[in-house]
Formats: C-alpha cells, structure tokens, sequence
C-alpha cells in the first residue's frame, strides 16, 4: 500500500461513515465530509495536536468546524481517533434524541468538539478568538505552555457572510499568525453554483486585510500538506483555498448541490462504493484503516508529554495560577474586593451614569481578576469599559487587556465566545445595547454553549437623548430576555452594578448583558448588605408597614422614578412597595414562596420600564399598569423624552390614583 | 470669485450650518458635515439629478447618506437647496422634540431623505437594494422613465460593519454599474485613529468582489468632479475613496477623534471661523452663496420637465400602471384571485407545511402581482419562494423577478429596504427563521421607516427536526414580537397562510415577518369564509355551545395540537374553546370588546406554542398553563422532539384535566 492509497483509504474512513450515518438518519449533509475528507486526512494525521486521551490539554491545536453542516467530517475523525465520547455507537445514532451526534457540532455533547457550529460564519469568528487567547496566554505563561495553532475549516457560507469581514479583518489586523483557515473551495452552495450569486476573488478580499493566502487542490494529500507546512511558517494569518468536489466520489452527484444536504440514497451509495474502491458493508472500517487512525491519534502523545514535563518545571504560583484560570475560578481575593468596595459605595452615595458605574466597578475588578480582558466595539469612551489595568493589545504586543475591536460587534462577540471557549479569560464587551441586534447571533450561541463572556452595553433607553430612535432600544430587554441562558442585567444605581457585575463572574455557565445608562442616577441602596441582593433577581428595596395598596416594579434608571412615585404617593397616604428587578431570569429562578412574597398582593400593581410591556404581565398581570414605551423612541434631550413619552414619577402618581379612584 | 472659492464658500455653508446647529443643540457629529462638505458641494451642484420642487420624483438620483451620524451634512445641503421641509428653523431645531431634523436622518420626516440611517453599514446596503430596483424598474418600464443613479457616501464604520460585505459583493456580483459610493476616507473612528484597529486595503476589498476603484483627494473639487465623472462611465459599480480631514478647518481638533461626535465649543468655532474665511454670525449664510445654492437646486429642473414629456408620451397603459406601482396600490384582481383561491383551499382540504403553502399562494399571487420581486438567502428550496412567474434576476438581466441573495441575510434584508424604499416594487425574501437574528437590525429599520418588506421565514420551529438547536427558533417569535410596527404571522394552515400573505401586501406602513413549518399541517380551517379572520390577530378556531371550562391558545402548527386536545376533552365531556392567534400585533389594535371575547372567561386557560412563554401571559394571565418551550431545542427527528419536550395534544389535556381536577 502505498502512501497515497493509504492516504485515500483514510480519508474514504471519513467519507463513507458520513454517507452512511447520515443514511441511516436519513438526514444530514454528506457532501462536505465526502470533499473535505483528503484535507481533513492530511490535518489530523500529520500536523493537528492533539492528544484523544486527554481532549481537553490546554495546550492543544484547536479545530474549528466552521461549516458545521458538515458535522459527520467532525464526528468521523473523532471515532477514528479514538476519543472516548465518539463510538461506532453513536456515529449510528446520528441526529437522534440523546446523541452526542447532533445535526450539528454541539460544544459540551463529548470532548473534542471545541465550539458550537452551524450557524454560518461563526467558528471562523470563534478562531480568531481563540486564536488571539493564544497569543494572549502565551505572553502571560510563556511559549512552554502556551503555543499551539487554531485551524478552521470553512466553506463558501461562511465567506459570504457578513461576519467573516468582521472576523477576517480583525485577525489580519492582530497578525494572527497561527490562524489558519482552509476554505472548503468547492464552488457550491445550496442554491446551486456559488457563480450564480458571487463572484468574489476571496484569496483577494482576504490579502487586503493583510491575509498571506495559498491555494492548493484539496484532494493532492501532498500539496495539502506542502501548504499548511507553508502556512505555519507565515508571519500572517492563512488562507488556504482548497479547491474541492463536494460529495467527491458520487458518480452521479458529485459536484452538484444535490450532495450538499440529503441522504445519497442506496443507488448512489452503491456506487460510491464502487468508484472508491470500498467495498465495506455500511459503518464498517477495515481494522488495518481503524489501526492506522488510531496510531495517528497518538502522534502528539510525546508532545503532551513534553509539555507536562514544561509545565511540571514550572513555579508553583505559574503553575497554580495557570490551572485556575484554566479552570474558571475567580481569583481568592474578588469577593473580599467586591464587599470592600460596597462598603464604601453605602457610606458615598455616588450619583452617576451606571456606564460609569460598571467602569468604577471595573476597576475594582480588573485590579483583583487578572484574567478579564476588556474591550469596545469603537466605543470606549462611551461605553466605560477600559481602566487603568487595561492596556490595548496591539499586533506585536499581547500583554495588554483590552482590544479596540473596531466596528464590528458581530466579530467581537463571536470573538469573545472563542476566548471563553479557548479558557483561561473572561471576555467582557463595549457596545451600544442597541447593537445587540448586529450580534445577536453570537451572543444566542454564547448561550447555547454555556460560555462565560460579558456584554457590557451602554445607552440602554430613550434616556440617551438626542441620537434618537435608531439608537434607542425599546424593545431590546424584551428580546434578550428571550434568549434561553443569558442573564440580562439593568442594575439602578452604583451598588446594583456591582452586584450585577459580581453575579456576571460568578456564573460560569452563561454568557450575562449588563444594561447601563448614559445619565446619571443616584445611588438608590441606601445601607450596606453583604448579601447580593441581585442575586435573586428582584427584591423589595422599599418595604412598606401596613400593607401595601401600591407596588411599584421597576429596571434600571426606571427605579429612580419608582422611588419618587413612592414618596409622592406616601406623602398622600398611600402605602406603597417599590420592588427593583435587576435580572428577570434569576427571578424566575427563586422559590414560588420568594416570587410570590416579592410580586405580593397589593391591589394595584405597577411595572415602570422604558422599554415595552413584553413580560411584565409576569409581575403585574394583563391588567396592572405599565408606564413605559409602546413603540419607538424619538431625538430630543432626554428629560424631555421620559416627559413626551410619560416615563415619569407624575404619571406613575396619576394611574396609581385613578385606579385606586382616589 | 473663482471658481474654488465660489465652491469653497458653498462647502463652507455646510460646513457652519453644521457646526452651528451641533453647538445650539450641544450635541452631534460636527467632524463628518466638516470633513465631506467638499464631496457633496460637487456631487449636488454638478451631478445628481434632483428636483426640490418634486422631491419624490421617481426618477430622482437617490443619494444615500450611510454615515447618517452625519446627517447635518444632509439637513444643510436640503435647506441650502431649497427643499421645503427643511427650512432654517429645522436647522437650528437640530435634535429637538418634534423637528425633521433628528438626531440620524429620520426616513419620513421630510422629502429629500431616502432611508434612515445611523446604524452603520445600512445604508449601504439599502443603495445595493436602491440600484437593484433601478435596474428592474428601467427593464420593465424602458429607460426613457427609469435612469438614474444611486450615490452613497459613507464612513469608515459602514466599511467594517460585515453588512459592507453582504452589500459590496452582491452588487459586484450584478455589475451595479449605476451604484457609486465616496467612501470617507478620514481615517478617524470613535477610538482613534482606525489604523488601531484594521488594516485593510479597502479599494483592494472592493475590487476583490468586482468594483471599480478610484481614489482622489476629498478636497479637491476638480478631482473628486472627474472620479464621479469616471464612475458613472464604468460598467461596475464604483468606490470613490476620498480622502478628507475629519473636522475640516477646526484648527486644533481637525483630523482628530475629537471632532466626530461633540460640539465644537466657542473658541474652537472661533478659530475655524477664521481659518475658513466665515464671518458670519451662527447659521448666517451670504446671499450670494445661498442663492449659488438654490441656483443649484434648479440644476435638474429641465430633466424633470424633460421626463416629464417622455412619461406624458408613454401609452395610457404604461403610465397607469407605473404610477399603480409607484403608489404602492394593489392590483385591481388581487383580492378576487385571494378569494377564489380560498375558495378552492376550502373544497380541497389540502395537508401541506406552511412553506409549500406559502409557495402555493405565492403561485396565486405572483400570477396578479407583478411588482413582487421573491428571493431567498440561499435557501430557495426550502424555503418555496420561487414559483413559475419568478425567473431569476441576472447581472446581464433584470427582467426577472427572483434574486438569489446568496448566504446574505443581513444584505439581503437591506437590499428589500432599499428597493421597497425605492418604490414600485414589493419584496419578499427566504430564509430559516432563525437566520432572523442575522438580518435583525434590517427588519427593525423596516419597522421604523414603515416599509412594506415581506420575510417569509420557514423552519420555525423544533418542528425542523435533526438540524437541532442552533437551527430551532425557541425565542424568536417572542423577539420578533417585541420590535415595533412589525407584523409578525404565524399561520397554521394553508389558508391562514394565504390570509397572512394578504395581509402582508395590503400593509403599506411596515414590514411582515411569516413565520412558516417544514412539517406538514392539515387544514384546518374547514369552511370558505370571505372575511380574512386573520385579520384580528386571533380568532375563536372552534366554539363550545356551553360555557367553555378551557379555552386552548395556539399558533402555527401547535393549533393542530389544540384541536386534537380539544377533541379528546370533549370526548371527555369537557367543554373546550380553541383560539387561533395568527398574530400578535393585529390582535392587539383590536377593540377591548373583541379582545375580550376572544380571550372569554374559561377558569382554565391554556396557550401551546413551541416556543417560550413570554407574552403569553397576556392571553392566560400569569397562572395560565403553557405548553411550550423552556430553553433550546435538540436534534432528533421532530415527531420525537414534539414528544420530548412535552408539546402534544395528551400533554395539554392532562395540563387541563389536573388543572379541573377531573
């Protein structure tokens, strides 16, 4: 056997435990692993490191799937290498309830898949994020420990979506070096030939923003390899255009869109088999093939060993220091430093924007948590998020902590998802929140994965005034709410930033939204309390004695207004509660008993929001009152807007009374 | 006076209408009117073709400011020329409750802005769509009626935002050669200087997908005079990088950061008066120079009188029928080809997912429609949007109806804007409804400007089945809901989904969002009703003779699941109402008598949605049962999925009958 039948032998492995899992669910996409195959051969075999027996070494390459749809090339090279999670068994198992086997690479469904994929454009935007954690964390730990290379596979989808320009740029910008990226070159799309829609020269588009670029025929195992070798020696990141069949060895498909996301049917299966030679029965892989996989998945077992014995030699502190970042932990010293710092925020009472809150707060928490790595979407000035601590990271120079991303939120937060995943930093972002709908779709896998970044995102409300409505978000607290897993955030003072941005560190689950304000608000927490009060969600910040006739729920720079409309109507005799609801979602996540002494029973209930009514029945029922937006905002001075839309303590005073027909 | 200085003068009367009107209202971007007054002095005065006096003449150029932070640039040019809206007193109510001039250019708030803009990247894209409509309407009405250019300036944020992508290589792709952008070039963002931050050879970029480029000095009038000149003879669309001094003339902030978005303050106006020659008082404008301007408002005045001839000379049929689609009216046949088709729905029953048949009553309605212009995001067979009457559009032909956006949701959704902005055509686009949040911050601008764009977007649910959750919308229905003015449809049967499609066309004054299944759906509407019931937002699906002790709430494809439920219930001897709720939003503008006869007063009530629960609470009260979604979906066949998180008709009748006690 020579090494080019070998070669294809392997890499027709891959191809035919694609066509036949995605048979046997019939459902799935066998055209990209069947193209992709001889590029995924000479990655895995003879440069990607890693180690199956222990998926998760820090310092392994990373390989992104970017063209998740071809999920079965992933979930192939798994088995065939021998990671533990990815059995024949659940090769079988396909697209079926319970299986690690997804439609689609789901990050945390077995080790060896580094980020969640599908959606198009975002694993390229996750590795250029992984791939700036490697140049960060191997200035801080040195290239002992850290140095390791990120490759993606991407296809003709993920170039022509938008956040690829984002992502590309950003990378070329950063001389991302150890980025490299084969494009699945193959020409089709689902529509059809890519020519009838673009005619993007990509080698082109990616040498302008500073990309060394290669091309290669992505079924010549040699002059693969010649070509990542080549990659690797660039002082830029790579593009490596792969031209490729798709469903290559489908005698009547092949290189047709018919290929890219069905079953091939038995027919063509069959002749498959026939055209490359295999004449294995479905699933089945010759043990001298297997063998050869296998031993190619210990090519990097010295390599990890080499590394411990590196990381062994380490001092202590790096060693312990490493490991806990690694593993997600704040650092010893952060709760102290949060309490210390409330301390002093019960006895200043400071009136400011909470923008410039969170920015006070940072500072305290960039000083004690080494690991968070700040940055803005051109923002900085406005959205508060760089301190002292925080040095801009620029090309030659990666010991800063803070990243000018540039116009580009939709990179940014697929970047940061990369960090998060890579491990060893807490991503925090700058942005307007009205730009969270640029980079929904990031943020959404964020918390589809669990992963632990931080949006901070400033101008939360018609309360910034005179950019108007496009820049005012109405209906944004509505819409991340939505989002399953993501914590949002609209502290109302100070003391409520803190807390938010505590209980965003502390949970490693999930990515978190802090809303913030461009006015100023006073501090509200008028005593010093240990416990977080944010932490559930919503609590009684103004109790009162005899039951209440009034409660008041309010968000964010709306508590201040809930506050005033609660001394009004004191003064007239009117008891009332004000209730502060920093966070729906921890709410929800109270006892029935806590959320039903909080919503308790007064007769008029009241939801104060500059946003619209979408989830406040929850609080108030379909027929409490809510004083907020009903649709979008205008350009004026801000005062002037709460008063033109009715977002006042006035208003407030006014419906409590009229419904209490006093 | 030379001609430099007559031009430079003119320049300078932007220039301070800007500074002055950002100074009095002490907030705005001063650096971009400052940096671009020389670009727009030449291409108002000597190249578009517009006529003050009739700004909605159809075949105006249209000029699209993208950078819209700018929008003092376009406010002062639309006064200097003589545009009615815009007289002085607008000028100096720059950002004030109830003026045109708002903070970004406001679509609607006066004739002579095209689009609104402020979030970067937009306008771009809405030119793309601008262009493309030029191009169809030219070959279908002949270029005697329809021939004129789209001019776009836009800002280093519009470039890298990935929508600049989506947008520059899909009309590279279609040889726009009639689109011409001046990019900005001041090398100034938010944070500095953009060299921090990218790197990008954007001529390079441009090219890359088939432009023409050119660069010239932005201060040069004869220069900048000749590149457009060149533009508008090349046979590809065109980028003009200009470069300019952010905050021309300021003597210390120029070229700075510091001129972008704050007032100059007195002494830095001062200084700039002098360095610029300007002795006048705030917002005083020389005779001379405003009547060189007005002069100039005139320029086009014989082009429009000339096409006004050509359009009295065209046959009765042709104008009729240009100005029917130019208003935005239906054709006279619509509503008997809608009634006659419900008609057939109602003998035939047909089963069938909503997209094949959304795809059926497209076939009805492209056959009487003819301004409808279909597409899809790479997704034409999944989506259905083609149908027989829709031949592709081409680079070398227009006279199709159907464009193959490619893997371009942002740009696509900007491009519909663009066209639907343009007037005479109604677009419709394909997606998956997830892909939503790639082209969100489009749909909202959709919603803003009240324009009448269609997104069928199918695969709305678990309903979609192996591809799993980065495909399933869970939230998405909810977040859709959330943006204002937008009409969000989720049908559930073939004949809602014909009634949602009617009531898409027939709203002119905002977007539709039809939320449609890959399953298949029986019919359930079982006889031929005239009325669109879905035009109420909800209706009572299925009565009970008796007080009804439930009432089932149920969207798209979950409204089978409620009648099977009902059905069992009733079986029981339980009495059962069933409420179909096609949409939210028209539901809502309902009177408070029909909405409380809709919702009835059953002691159970129950809404199944495969989705979240938020809003629902609105229709079931906050002790309401959901039978919905909770977090992310999975991958499995979709029967399996519908079982495994509990959305079936055996899950809602035991909700109900724990609920009775029974």
């Amino acid at each position: 056997m020579t090494d080019l039948d070998k070669h294809q032998r392997m890499a027709n492995a891959i191809r035919f435990l694609a066509i036949d899992a995605v048979e046997k669910a019939n459902s799935g996409h066998p055209g990209l692993p069947m193209g992709a195959a001889d590029i995924a051969t000479v990655l895995f075999t003879e440069f990607l490191k890693f180690d199956p027996t222990s998926p998760n070494w820090a310092d392994r390459d990373r390989f992104v799937l970017s063209a998740g749809h071809g999920s079965m090339l992933l979930y192939s090279l798994l088995y065939l290498l021998g990671y533990e999670d990815f059995s024949l068994d659940e090769i079988k198992n396909f697209r079926q309830l319970g299986a690690r086997t997804a439609g689609h690479p789901e990050y945390g469904h077995g080790a060896g898949i580094e980020t969640t994929t599908g959606p198009l454009g975002q694993g390229l935007g996750n590795a250029v994020g992984m791939a700036i954690a490697e140049r960060l964390q191997s200035t801080r730990f040195g290239e002992d420990l850290v140095d390791h290379y990120t490759y993606v596979l991407a296809g003709d989808g993920c170039l022509m979506e938008g956040i690829s320009q984002e992502a590309l740029s950003l990378a070329g910008h950063l001389k991302l070096n150890k980025l490299i990226v084969i494009w699945d070159d193959n020409g089709i799309s689902i529509d059809g030939k890519v020519e009838i829609t673009d005619s993007t020269d990509q080698q082109a588009r990616f040498a302008a923003s500073g990309w060394n670029t290669l091309s290669v025929d992505g079924h010549d195992p040699v002059a693969i390899s010649a070509a990542i070798r080549q990659a690797q020696a660039s002082d830029r990141p790579t593009l490596i255009a792969a031209k490729t069949t798709i469903g290559f060895g489908a005698p009547t498909k092949a290189g047709t869109a018919k290929v890219h996301g069905s079953p091939l049917g038995a027919d063509e299966i069959s002749g498959t088999r026939a055209a490359l030679n295999w004449p294995h029965a479905p699933f089945e892989v010759p043990s001298d093939i297997l063998d050869a996989w296998r031993i190619a998945g210990l090519r990097s077992a010295q390599a990890h060993k080499d590394w411990q014995k590196r990381f062994a030699e380490a001092d202590a502190e790096t060693r312990a220091e490493f490991e806990r970042r690694n593993r997600g932990d704040l650092p010893a010293g952060f709760t102290q430093a949060v309490l210390d710092y409330k301390k002093k925020l019960a006895d200043e009472q400071p009136t400011m924007a909470t923008r410039k809150a969170s920015e006070a707060v940072l500072g305290v928490i960039n000083e004690v948590v080494p690991e968070t790595i700040g940055g803005s979407a051109d923002l900085t000035g406005s959205n508060n998020t760089k301190t002292p601590q925080t040095a801009p990271v620029t090309p030659d120079d990666f010991s800063g902590r803070y990243i000018h991303y540039g116009i580009r939120e939709h990179g940014m937060a697929a970047a940061m998802n990369g960090m998060a995943l890579h491990g060893g930093l807490i991503p925090y972002s700058g942005g307007f929140l009205i730009f969270s709908d640029y980079c929904r779709p990031s943020i959404r896998l964020a918390a589809l994965m669990g992963q632990r970044v931080i949006h901070v995102m400033t101008h939360d409300s018609i309360g910034l005034g005179e950019d108007g409505p496009t820049h005012q978000p109405v209906e944004h607290f509505a819409a991340l709410r939505a989002i399953p897993n993501l914590t949002f955030f609209r502290p109302a003072d100070i003391t409520e930033t803190l807390e938010c941005w505590q209980l965003s560190l502390e949970n490693r689950d999930g990515p978190s939204v802090l809303a913030l304000t461009r006015q100023n608000l006073p501090s509200l927490r008028k005593t010093y309390e240990e416990n977080n009060l944010c932490a559930k969600g919503a609590y009684v910040l103004i109790d009162s004695d005899e039951d209440a006739a009034v409660t008041i729920f309010a968000t964010g720079s709306e508590v201040e207004i809930a506050v005033n409309a609660q001394k009004d109507l004191s003064t007239a005799g009117i008891a009332v509660r004000v209730v502060s609801v920093p966070s729906y979602e921890l709410f929800e996540a109270q006892s029935d008993d806590y959320k039903a002494a909080v919503i308790g029973n007064s007769p008029v209930k009241i939801a104060v929001e500059a946003g619209i009514r979408m989830g406040w029945d929850r609080f108030i029922g379909a027929d409490g009152i809510f004083v907020g937006m009903t649709g979008f905002g205008a350009s004026a001075p801000y005062k002037e807007l709460y008063e033109h839309f009715g977002i006042t303590a006035d208003a407030v005073v006014a419906a409590a009374k009229a419904k209490l027909s006093v």
